[in-house]
């Protein structure tokens, strides 16, 4: 049943119907009170996930949009920036830093592998002139977190250097506390833990990111943050903003308010070590380091079988659509996302229709029922 | 009854019920087949719109950003372009020129006067180094229609020189065919012709601006459209784009193509006519030169009285959202825009709610029923 579909992949999310709802309304003007009193209402929200009471600015437009914002408001042509590497988003920070034309460094670890907080701290005690480490917090591509908040602690107690972070698939999933953990750029997107269709991204700016601002020289007008810092503070965007989207963001952060923060990542974070021991018990491998895994995406690694195969088996047969392997990893792992508007049926129901394909694929190793058994451990405790 | 607000401002302009109900699915992957199809017939619709055989290609972004777009994929730092200013749009596209470096003649003309195309040609026979001419077809924020047209058969001629028109309130609402016009780049906006939601902007290219692209230096990576081509080539978008604004598009696309080309410019152009006609039965000032009154928007300048009481009269009254006047316009005129989903019916209640809000505020000159009888003498026509 095609129409049936139910999205398990970390992007585009599912979205509440009362979201749907909001969105599905006739647009008004975005020049208006009542537009500017949506603006206000989201912005507040937003302060609030972000645990900040610092700038965050809306843009129509991707994740990748808010993060070439975060890295073209706060660079110059030339600086000296550390990019993390270790998946298909931190390779392309890079692309983006270099297309600018900044001095890129990079710091790398194999896709499934954590970056090492420590070699960032090396390269920063070496040398004062670097203005930037670039990196992302849980890389989508192979579900693995990275250790923002002792990464940002090591920038932190650098002289120039700002952290900014593609937080894109760990806000609204996980702790992000901005202010605490000393983040100067934040940047998200709207079809992931927020619950809302893609079409809007946010990025968050720190002091020390405005301080930054203003020596920044590379050229930008569409993405140019003071435009939306300037709006911001009117409650107003500097271009025509996706109006509709934000009926959907505001309907989908009063949510979150009522479910509230903790319970939300409590959620997220079960779902994911749920998750994590069904497919052990089933006998597929993790693809993510242990300890490392993503509170949002958990990536799979099959022995023997092309994991499309699997990946096309559970949406012909059960109308489940799991993410496939980027790049290199086309065919050898799938993903599992678990972000946003997901409840334990989801994840039961994604458990036991991979036990059921493994079956009729002739590749299950284990009882069936292991990974449900294993699940309902976690969900029940 | 504010629930009740109709819009008739230049953007977000009204959006029909089966284009909301489109929006308001829950969202599918981006990476899927069947979001293929949807980027396949969408892109094959857009041609159509754009009267070309050549390349358009979508972007999650307002139309500023599809404008910006177009410039920095077509040139490189220094050089020299021409802009066409009489209007904010103009003035907006000499900044985003300014902003990347671009070396900027200015062809100006009094806001309400269309430019004139022959100061083009001047400028155009004496300097083969040209590189582009920019320009705005419909200045939304005067309701003036350039002569693109004619602009555009002077850049044809000139050696290097490309032709980049905004065309975010003429498309849709007035002929623009890109490839009889030997228009280079056009850029437009969902929220205006298009009858749907913001959120999507659209750039079309022709090979000579392709061909310019291959010497673009102009730093970029979001708006980089080449990654568009590429993946639109596969029907895909580089990064994730809108998809649920992406469903309304289909829809209102296949609204458009069922209407026809014909009907949907003579429908306009009726409409433009006839509130022409009325504000001047009734006793208005037109703000656009005679024989340049936009298709999509039209500007009045009340006499005696801040237009901004007008405009609020009528939102309280009868809930209608017209368009003030935008910089130094602002309590000069307002605007009235007749674009996308607008009926007959729409233009006869705008132009009573007027008459009878004059007649509150004791300044309509002429007898009641003056512009309504004058409206209906054209649309009966």
């Amino acid at each position: 049943m095609k129409e049936k579909l139910a999205l398990m992949i970390p992007g585009p999310t599912p979205v509440p119907e009362r979201v749907l709802q909001a969105l599905g309304q006739h647009p008004i003007g975005h020049r208006t009170p009542e537009f500017q009193d949506i603006v206000n209402k989201t912005t507040e929200l937003l302060k609030w996930l972000h645990q900040t009471k610092q700038d965050v600015l809306t843009i129509t437009g991707s994740g990748t949009a808010a993060m070439e914002a975060g890295i073209i408001n706060t660079l110059s042509k030339g600086d000296k920036v550390i990019c993390g590497e270790n998946g298909k988003f931190g390779e392309r920070w890079v692309k983006v830093a270099k297309a600018y034309g900044l001095n890129v460094q990079v710091v790398k670890a194999d896709w499934g592998q954590p970056l090492n907080p420590e070699e960032f701290k090396v390269l920063l005690d070496q040398d004062e002139d670097i203005r930037a480490v670039i990196l992302t917090h849980s890389e989508t591509s192979t579900g693995v977190i990275n250790d923002l908040k002792e990464i940002s602690k090591h920038v932190s107690q650098h002289k120039n250097a700002i952290t900014i972070a593609d937080c894109v698939t760990s806000l609204g999933a996980t702790n992000v506390p901005m202010d605490e953990w000393h983040l100067d750029v934040v940047a998200s997107g709207s079809q992931k833990g927020y619950m809302i269709p893609p079409g809007l991204s946010f990025v968050a700016l720190s002091k020390k990111a405005w301080k930054a601002n203003e020596r920044s020289d590379l050229p930008k007008f569409y993405l140019d943050l003071r435009s939306y810092k300037k709006s911001g503070d009117k409650n107003s965007n500097p271009f025509t903003p996706s109006v509709n989207i934000y009926f959907a963001l505001q309907e989908a952060l009063e949510m979150m308010k009522e479910e509230g923060l903790e319970n939300i990542f409590r959620r997220h974070n079960k779902h994911k070590e749920a998750t994590q021991a069904a497919m052990e018990a089933i006998g597929l491998k993790l693809f993510a380091a242990k300890g490392f895994g993503s509170p949002s995406v958990t990536a799979i690694e099959p022995k023997g079988i092309d994991a499309d195969v699997i990946r096309n088996y559970i949406k012909e047969n059960f109308d489940i659509l799991l993410a496939g392997g980027q790049d290199h990893l086309k065919g050898k792992v799938f993903r599992i996302g678990h972000l946003g508007f997901v409840n334990d049926r989801d994840i039961l129901t994604v458990i036991s229709s991979i036990e059921v394909t493994l079956i009729q694929l002739n590749i299950l190793e284990k009882p069936i029922g292991s990974g449900v058994a294993a699940a309902a451990a976690i969900l029940t405790d």
